[in-house]
């Protein structure tokens, strides 16, 4: 395998969970996840910056990854040092101490079908 | 946090504005919008430009987003110098005095149920 | 505005026309499409090969795409110098002989209720 | 026809295999895929390892695709040195001994209408 691959800074501009959902199981409840790869032999410290349009950005929201892991993050399940509101526009910015890949992905399910979303986010250091 | 991040001009070629919605608020009104970062400490000065297939472009629709902000622009929303034309093909190009980033979002709702689709845009300067 | 800006090589690895659909006009046929941006201020003579999982290559498909201008075409439509089958797999290449900008998207009508997905392409030179 | 194009390694943050579907054909089976791209003169020896949450990564699993050709690849139908848990979050990473271009999709058809999304993977090296 090659060396860590990624970055370690990453944006994704677009956030927004939407408060309603037709989904019935926790995997279909509207949701807005940061997926992170940590395909290196180091464990990750991860530090993600939650910006809004209109008043301060929150965070750090810090967590781990550990080597040659993945973790799939719902920004739903974020709760300390804040929660995210919910039917606002956000965007984050996710460092690491180590390269990292991530990829951002949104589950709709406001009217009675799902919806998704995702791209890899911008590399950004 | 890290020096501001990301480029000065971006680049989406995808661009259409749904007539139809069968959503019934304005958070489910079929739209196409540009999601904008200024993870910076200094205010972005944003222009706009929108492309067409067979007339000259329109704009530059000018925009501020604030240091360690996000703004999440609805392309249904510009106005000034021009408003966007719906069912029509359209590209855009977003260029900016400081580093941002920049996030292209579609929702539609034509059919009684919405879809998604996201892309970071393409850093090109 | 900046100089011209994109690359004058691209890929898109997913490609696919579902041969079924439920939308009952044009513009909600299951269709597979390549926007293209041409920002600059030369027109771009455009070729498109076709890569196939079992036969070689289609094309070039040619077209041009004007200075400060964008279309956006269905890989249902190319026909010259052949069509793309329905429900097969394919993958494209994107040259121009000036820089422009790429971005791939499908809409899906199978089901009764569309779905969308969209990407930047993959720069390549 | 350009050189050989694309990168020797691509991630993907991104990886869920639904076991649930409305689908009722192959095709509309819940799945995720891997496209590869090989538009170079070389055959790809092309080896994929996957990632999880909790446990040792799995792989590699080898594959071919021929020169001037593609491959989608269902995650759903990979078996050997093992198969993919559905429900399951995952993450993937792609290496090649030529260039080639990789995208990621998902066809998720839990609901009675399918979700698509879409997003070129990250060029790792």
């Amino acid at each position: 395998m090659a060396d860590p691959i990624g970055a370690t800074a990453w944006a994704i501009a677009e956030g927004y969970i939407p408060s309603g959902s037709t989904g019935t199981t926790p995997a279909l409840i509207s949701h807005e996840t940061v997926c992170i790869l940590n395909a290196g032999a180091r464990d990750a410290d991860v530090r993600i910056t939650v910006f809004f349009a209109d008043r301060d950005p929150a965070g750090p929201f810090r967590l781990a990854v550990k080597a040659r892991r993945t973790r799939h993050i719902k920004f739903n399940d974020l709760s300390d040092p804040a929660s995210i509101p919910r039917d606002t526009d956000f965007a984050s910015l996710i460092e690491a101490d180590v390269p990292i890949v991530v990829q951002h992905t949104r589950l709709d399910s406001r009217q009675p079908a799902l919806a998704l979303m995702s791209t890899i986010a911008f590399p950004a250091a």
